[in-house]
């Protein structure tokens, strides 16, 4: 019955601190609004597909969309909240890594008070390019109501 | 002063990312309703006390739990995360883990509007069973107001 | 463009870890209230800046502080959650270590309502001590909106 629990190969501490540090990094720039900075955390052709089936290719065309964002965030902070990652490397290639985790979205006004938008499960593609990591494709699904409950 | 701090013997990174990877997959099993994937990432006679002191005991005992309550989850998306791990391998048997954490629950409706459960302390004991972490005891603890401000 | 991602000397897992325990003891202590054991998370010259720029030096000084609050807390219960860590070793001292993380607080009442502070930034030094990690020093600031979303 705990089968598929073990299968997935074992995350170092080591690999588990880089990805850590790697999103640490990234979010710190995505939530100071360093959109040049965030894009540049993408691989030049890197991906995201939102939550809601947009899809933005390349890191020009997310600088741009960010760019347009950028008067939304003028009275609020936005904060990343990071949960329950699963980290997997590949197996035929070391410097591939699948990551999956939740996200919660703080934002906090000018008055000191928070709020928050829905919940999201993110699945990322990262790479390591002279010894660094980067995000080669990212999807965002916005967490939903599951059909097992429906069915009970 | 400071004896406390450090008795603890320390946790290993590769244990680290073994216990966080164990809670991200458990966690994924149960926010998505698939609870018998759930009871599978604890042992047979596994035990789970809930705040209010109900106790589940055994696999069994847990589903028929699970499987009444399914329907309180048809409109909402149920996320929970943690905070604050306490790892501590037992030293007389390295397949037997004792971890302490902190939760935040997490419901977003069909609008996408969140709402929160009060926090919980959870106390677990996890034990490596084929090379694979299993839940074997569970003791989930409300969060309430400590006695020393009271007192002061 | 990706330079600055990777200028950080890599975390091992190791000191991933033991930062991570040193947080879950320390914010265990001050979220019981254990204002003396907190204080002994810090060196005896340790500092912290609260967000308002009010600076405590020393353990006597944060005690008397602490100690003048706690009444507030007699019908909360307080959980500070951490996110993001970015730790770096000094590579002139080992035993010297920055870190900085995000942290929303929790505060949940005597029915269970669960309430938020606004969103900080954290930047610690933490020394190792005879083999135990203390905070030296503490500067908290509160997150506000970034000038680059006004100036867009």
């Amino acid at each position: 019955m705990s089968q598929s629990v073990g299968i997935r190969p074992q995350v170092t501490g080591d690999l588990y601190a880089e990805v850590q540090t790697f999103y640490a990094t990234q979010m710190r720039r995505v939530d100071s609004l360093d959109i040049e900075g965030f894009a540049a955390t993408f691989t030049e052709d890197g991906e995201i597909v939102h939550a809601g089936g947009r899809r933005q290719s390349g890191r020009a065309e997310m600088l741009a969309g960010m760019r347009a964002a950028l008067p939304r965030y003028k009275d609020i902070a936005t904060r990343h909240w990071f949960g329950h990652l699963l980290i997997e490397a590949d197996p035929a290639d070391e410097d591939t890594v699948r990551v999956s985790y939740y996200t919660l979205v703080t934002q906090t006004d000018r008055e000191g008070k928070v709020s928050f938008q829905p919940t999201f499960t993110v699945d990322d593609v990262l790479v390591r390019r002279d010894g660094v990591l980067l995000t080669r494709s990212r999807v965002i699904t916005q967490d939903g109501p599951d059909t097992r409950a429906a069915a009970a």
